[in-house]
């Protein structure tokens, strides 16, 4: 909890509102000390973070190391947001598990072609309110 | 480069021009094969990213690996933008650096206290505009 009567520490419920409003969020992968952030696409539904991408270092990082932390954030004149959440990165392999995912509609900027989906399972959330 | 009709990489000039617009970014920091994002206030200037922080973890993180990824990016309706660093954080100490530092002007959301400073050199970066 914060202890500044500017910020307030969401529930967990008003957190995944916050990440059920937003489609693009920033994954950050680390292997052996080395760390990476990318920008995703993403749907959160069930509690889970759906992600689309397509083969790549992301995907490359990830099966070595599939304990990731995402962000979403919003930023208004008086208002801000903030969610972080730490998890375990899956690449779905499972016909239910696509199917699961495909389920979300998400799409991503660009029509192209994004065949791979990532589930993260949260195991550590937290979001923020600001206000000014 | 990319392949891409619709995805160009940016020159370095362009990455730090989109860098000069935004003053929200993600930091990411990894101790251990323990991934960590935060977002935070910066300020881009002379080559580099500043920082304002207070004291937490995310200096914690950093003390102990100041090789950290920093991520920017913006979305519009047919246009988007991201930006993607890797380089070594810095914790300021000496008052050179902290003149140097605080002649950014950067502000922070809340008018709260944010004494230390950060500084990021980066060792690689990238960006890309997207249309569609």
């Amino acid at each position: 909890m914060s202890d500044q009567p500017n910020i307030r520490e969401l529930t967990e419920d008003e957190t995944w509102e916050i990440l059920g409003k937003h489609q693009i969020g920033r994954l950050a992968t680390a292997v052996g000390g080395d760390v990476e952030i990318f920008p995703v696409n993403f749907a959160a539904t069930n509690r889970r973070i759906f992600v689309r991408t397509a083969p790549g270092s992301k995907l490359a990082e990830i099966a070595v190391n599939g304990h990731v932390a995402f962000e979403v954030d919003e930023v208004g004149a008086d208002l801000a947001y903030s969610v972080v959440l730490k998890g375990a990165a899956e690449i779905l392999e499972h016909d239910d598990d696509i199917t699961d995912a495909e389920a979300t509609g998400l799409l991503t900027f660009l029509d192209t072609h994004k065949p791979v989906w990532l589930r993260i399972t949260p195991t550590a959330m937290s979001g923020r309110r600001f206000t000014r």
